[in-house]
């Protein structure tokens, strides 16, 4: 005898209901963390601390293999710094691209290229001057999603920044 | 006496139905709006005229720093001018990159970075021409999201252009 | 005499459940796919080949100018190449942009730039060695969306690379 397929039990419109609002509850994440990654870009060429701030927590650490940065104060202080403008002046683009993003609750992980794109200085066209693979961990503030740690490291060949660019899923 | 706390008023399925519709709509504006920017990559390089002003409002503005173009005749004349026309026989990428995205109601401001990479004539490899600061501002029409203003202005280390990056917040 | 105009029927609830959820299927299905294109960046640059292939449905095809790869075996002999583990030695980007998404069903039709940036052998800066138009023609899996077919293509000026970059309507 050919067995009669059971019916899942039809949904109810709480159920329904509920299932929508955690679905769009997570895109929304989502856009949120795109957006908060592609912030930095602008907020690092303007050369404005306070953006950049804004997208860190007050304890956010931006470990990058030019040095680690701890808190609002050392962050601030490399925006500020006379390298830092000067490249500005000069001419950069920080290009946030193609972040892979992984959500749990109230944590996340995002892996993304960045690309700095430097004027040169006789004017004739732009370099590269590096690309560099970050690593984000974020959490949920208050506020929206905020940077707790980023790791950045340019771009060199070794195992250490493969190993970087593949851990995604690591979100603590 | 520690005040009992206030239960929220429970929601209704309409007032959860319209939160939905109202949150999930702002989701798909974003997107369609990440697509108009996006578009214009493969429009401008594939030299179609058509492509590119479908992106704009039939009196949209694109002001970039090499001319300032205002209405479709002006935008198609670029579009096919020699000039447009040897860089794409050469082969040219306008990569689309990160755009931060602000709506309010029908009007919408973004902020994006574009990358000008052009083939070397002797074909060894690629250059990067220039990067471009770009302010979008976008309008909802009958046929979707359309470009009513561009402003693009390539980087040069200006307090103008870093000026013209940190305004996404404008809409109109 | 003025017609009166005639009201649309009022939605019921179940409509404006079904509509949501055809919606935001769509909503999710777009970030889907873009997760997709974007892990191919990664996937490849840390050189594991399952990485890739885990983005390939099993019989998936790599069709690039530097050598048509047509399923898994093909696919992970690339990756594992003495040519490509010496880029990543070198330092190698593969950076994913811009993608258009066209979806139909259970087949999507996606057309995207990505840029291939190499660290120069004496680490000083780094050259872009090539732009790429891709077509990726996708498809819903019970796994998800795998990439069926995908085609790249050097910027080279020519027509047909100009025509497979204005191709996002093909989804099949």
């Amino acid at each position: 005898m050919i067995p009669t397929p059971q019916s899942p039990a039809p949904q109810t419109v709480e159920d329904r209901l509920a299932a929508l609002e955690q679905r769009l509850h997570l895109v929304e994440d989502r856009l949120a963390i795109t957006d908060l990654i592609y912030r930095y870009g602008p907020a690092v060429d303007t050369g404005s601390a306070d953006d950049v701030l804004a997208l860190f927590t007050d304890d956010g650490v931006y470990d990058v293999d030019t040095g680690r940065l701890s808190g609002a104060n050392e962050i601030a202080a490399m925006i500020n710094s006379d390298l830092h403008q000067s490249l500005i002046r000069q001419g950069c683009s920080h290009l946030m691209s193609a972040p892979q993003i992984n959500i749990d609750g109230d944590a996340a992980g995002v892996v993304s290229y960045s690309q700095l794109v430097l004027r040169k200085p006789d004017s004739d066209g732009f370099t590269v001057l590096r690309t560099t693979v970050n690593h984000w961990r974020l959490v949920r503030t208050d506020d929206g999603w905020r940077v707790a740690h980023r790791t950045a490291r340019r771009v060199d060949g070794s195992a250490a920044v493969r190993a970087l660019l593949g851990s995604h899923s690591r979100t603590r």
